[in-house]
């Protein structure tokens, strides 16, 4: 099965979160692949990096607008890893996760980092073994027509319009 | 702050569980009210029970289209207590929490369990002192009005419709 959180609006990858811990609590096996994120930043590392079954990756831990002076082949390089993960995760039938949540893939596919082709062929092949969790926004029509379920979130309202920072405990 | 997961859409609870994590993770204290929720068949309960620094309060423990013969007086009298805990927290400043999350109350104002001016003073008394969440389909405009940030779940897409059932470890 595969899922989508996709929209501007808040939540994205806070549900999938949830949509982790409602699957751990079922004694499921899940996997979190996660892009470009400060996961020491994040509140949720701390609580998951505890909790069993859970497998957590997480490659390149800045933004690329953050990352300053350096090449595309190089963010490219740095990607692969998680593309080799994905591979694996295809190629290993004996160890499947119940739930493989990827987090923030649409920036590397945006920048051509990962190559969309490729991408969207190993979902398709991996949602088949296990349900997935795609979140992030905006990802080729190709994974939102392949995919069993799509949300958007959108925003309705948010505080940032009114001058309102980035809250510690909600926004990270 | 006070911040609305609204619409058809799926991931309303599941981002307010990504949210509860996400502010354990930082250290912060968290209560949860669940109405209308058969906590024992939802995997997230498992995990949630054995966090520290979260207070967990679930009350009915089935959704109302489940209770046969059971009057408006009855029902309006089991919700009750989940209103008594909401003035609690807003008389209790000495242990407050940082974010506080209420759960399918919108079914109890929708069928007047709960009157509704005065869940909407509650929460926005109590939305000074903590972050509060608030999930479900449909609440009243006046809380919306109020609200720092409203996120819509909306369904783009759910295999719903293609006759496939709720899935253990993604509803449920």
């Amino acid at each position: 099965m595969l899922m989508l959180n996709i929209g501007d609006g808040k939540g994205k990858t806070t549900a999938s979160i949830g949509q982790i811990i409602r699957s751990l609590g079922h004694g499921f096996k899940v996997c979190l692949i996660q892009l470009f994120k400060d996961n020491d930043f994040y509140g949720e590392q701390n609580i998951l990096l505890k909790l069993e079954n859970l497998d957590f990756f997480s490659f390149i831990k800045k933004h690329p607008c953050y990352l300053d002076n350096i090449s595309s082949e190089r963010l490219k390089s740095l990607c692969d890893p998680a593309v080799d993960k994905l591979r694996e995760l295809n190629s290993i039938n004996s160890k499947r996760y119940d739930l493989v949540v990827l987090d923030e893939f649409n920036i590397a596919l945006r920048d051509r980092l990962i190559d969309e082709n490729e991408f969207v062929a190993l979902v398709e092949k991996l949602s088949r073994m296990s349900n997935v969790v795609v979140t992030g926004r905006g990802y080729p029509k190709a994974l939102i027509d392949m995919a069993d379920l799509v949300t958007e979130m959108k925003e309705i309202k948010h505080y940032y319009s009114n001058g309102v920072q980035a809250q510690k405990g909600i926004e990270y």
